[in-house]
């Protein structure tokens, strides 16, 4: 999906990034081509660990190009063995004001693929261990190949992967969750999809085939449509289900009235492709 | 379960229902023996679609015989190659107090299903698309033969299905929730077994034999305590652990109270089979 | 694990117990070595019912190492061909007054548990039955050679599982709990693994032996961070996703400040193993 010749390789300069100032970094490439943008940590020297620089380099990414109505899927993905080792352990262990700025961060970054309005997937192919597993389970949805190994090892050396649970506890059996996170046992990709942490598993061959299948199911619905309905899935979900089903039937309504709902209706009816308005 | 000559077609004839009156259609039949009533959708023309008036009439026929102490089962299943296909379209495109209509006799249609006092199961041969794949997700269970299909394929013509995310988020894994919501994919019924949106799955040809397994376990039990079970399963989900723990040890007396519990366990201690007092 | 002559059979005697007296009796072994405490249903004959007696031996049995370093992991286990098969129906016949503090017993036992400072692990080998499939759904984790059963029959005869339905309702998708719960069928082992109730499916030779690689990889890690993680871990399920990564940053803020968790960065630097304080 990712061409070496076709990166965008940013360079060290300063940008404007939620009212402070950013280095963007050589850790991170992106590509940004026929709607999908592909983020891909590529500090394979450190495991594509979630350094605080990374961490604002993929806040940054996930933000930029929201606006941007040819957006339409963002993709993160890591270059080398790891997908990503979790957070940079020299960080964690200086002052307590760079500790927190780590946390703060790292619960921004969930929170923007929470609210990106566009679909954010993992591409892993290699190691996503503690707060690098977290970012998988956090993706709306996950791809990986057959090598790939998952793990929440923090306990070994005094940090219990407490914010990857997080996580955890909301994509993966109970049961599951407590055996990664207690023993910090790697668990391979063909369980990480027997326990529903991924969406798909292929061989390495296979991975960006399966992964533009996915995009492109989403690149032929309107990105309106799919902004309202991610939304509301992750709104939804904190209600019990009477009320959610309330609410959803407003949704329903709500979604009726857009433009594109219209459009799409109406080609349904002609048998014809739609033409979505904001693409 | 269903012989063509035992069907109690419905002719179209004013009743009530709810306060207003209801034509009942020839889009439904029923057959109740033995316990079970079966509610067949018959308007396999138009992929069984959840029209206001299909809706209503499920709506009328899970509720019309909840007191009568012979009803021990509800089971909904579809004719013709789709279970159903969801809601009806031409309604969605219609003004909006009929779309408001639809949304609110679905929200009310799955409310039905979960106040129901006896198990409601889904019987699936065949497409469960849109609205037709949350009435799966949302009965108590559900079975299907091998060659059924599920999806929710709403946002390719721009209509995201939300309300059936509802029932998806609260039966299946997040990946797979968002996988079918945002592609629109179709699932088989071997994948909807492998992340638990099907209790079994089987040949066609066994299908009417394993329902039948699960409504005697079903029969065999007192309709009192099943209904209390389910009551109490939908209500102590809303509540953190021990809190549910609390309530449950309460229910669990309450229940003790009842006649036949204490029959129940009278039949145990005397090796016999209980005689339940309300069938 | 528990080897016949190193057992410590209680013996009846007075022992103090969360303020009240209580016999310790021979319902229950224990063993505790190497770390890891060992509590043994031995009432093989009454299928190890969770009476009253049995429920406050393993109450106490859970809580009365909890203050010493030493612990690192409680297993709970069976003797005889049940693990437990719930409830002593005697005594659920009985007055009203004896229920109540069964279902208080029961909630208790549940609670402690979670509260426990220590991984608690179910070793299933054999029937687990209504509440004694409940006891194994609350641990942390279970693993179960291939010839266990589980299931949930109370309505069988008048008794709604509805405590055990707390436990399933939280570990298992809703279609599986609500099928074992209506029918009361037992469902193997391997379809318990398949549905996320249990961690492991093992032969019966091989339990002692995965039990094992589960416990040392808990005994490589530091009491006081495992204890911080799973207190966190059942705390955060409670909040919306975004409140919990709030919370959880803290969290692992606090983490960091513990001695443990600077030695373990530190041993993790020098590339040694860690010498945890608390053991």
């Amino acid at each position: 999906m990712l061409t070496k010749s076709s990166m965008l390789i940013l360079k060290r300069s300063k940008v404007i990034f939620n009212n402070r100032f950013l280095s963007t970094s050589p850790q991170i490439k992106t590509e940004f081509a026929n709607g999908i943008k592909e983020i891909v940590m590529c500090n394979s020297q450190a495991r594509n660990a979630l350094s605080i620089e990374m961490m604002e380099n993929l806040i940054y990414h996930l933000t930029s190009d929201q606006q941007n109505k040819e957006l339409r899927v963002i993709v993160i993905s890591g270059e080398g063995p790891a997908f990503s080792a979790g957070h940079n352990l020299k960080e964690l262990v200086s002052d307590q004001s760079k500790q927190q700025k780590c946390f703060q961060l790292a619960s921004e970054l969930m929170n923007k693929i929470l609210d990106c309005p566009v679909p954010v997937i993992a591409k892993v192919d290699g190691i996503a261990a503690a707060a690098g597993c977290q970012l998988v389970a956090q993706c709306d949805m996950a791809i990986a190949s057959k090598r790939s190994v998952f793990s929440t090892p923090g306990a070994n050396f005094g940090i219990f992967c407490s914010t990857p649970g997080v996580a955890l506890a909301r994509s993966i059996p109970k049961t599951s969750a407590l055996y990664m996170l207690f023993t910090g046992f790697p668990v391979s990709a063909e369980e990480a999809f027997r326990i529903g942490l991924i969406t798909k598993v292929c061989s390495e061959e296979k991975l960006n085939e399966e992964l533009e299948n996915i995009c492109n199911a989403i690149k032929a619905k309107s990105r309106d449509i799919v902004e309202l309905g991610k939304t509301f899935y992750y709104q939804q979900i904190h209600y019990n289900v009477k009320k959610a089903y309330e609410l959803g039937g407003e949704k329903m309504q709500e979604n009726l009235q857009l433009p594109d709902c219209k459009e799409g209706i109406q080609s349904f009816i002609e048998k014809r492709k739609p033409r979505w308005g904001s693409k």
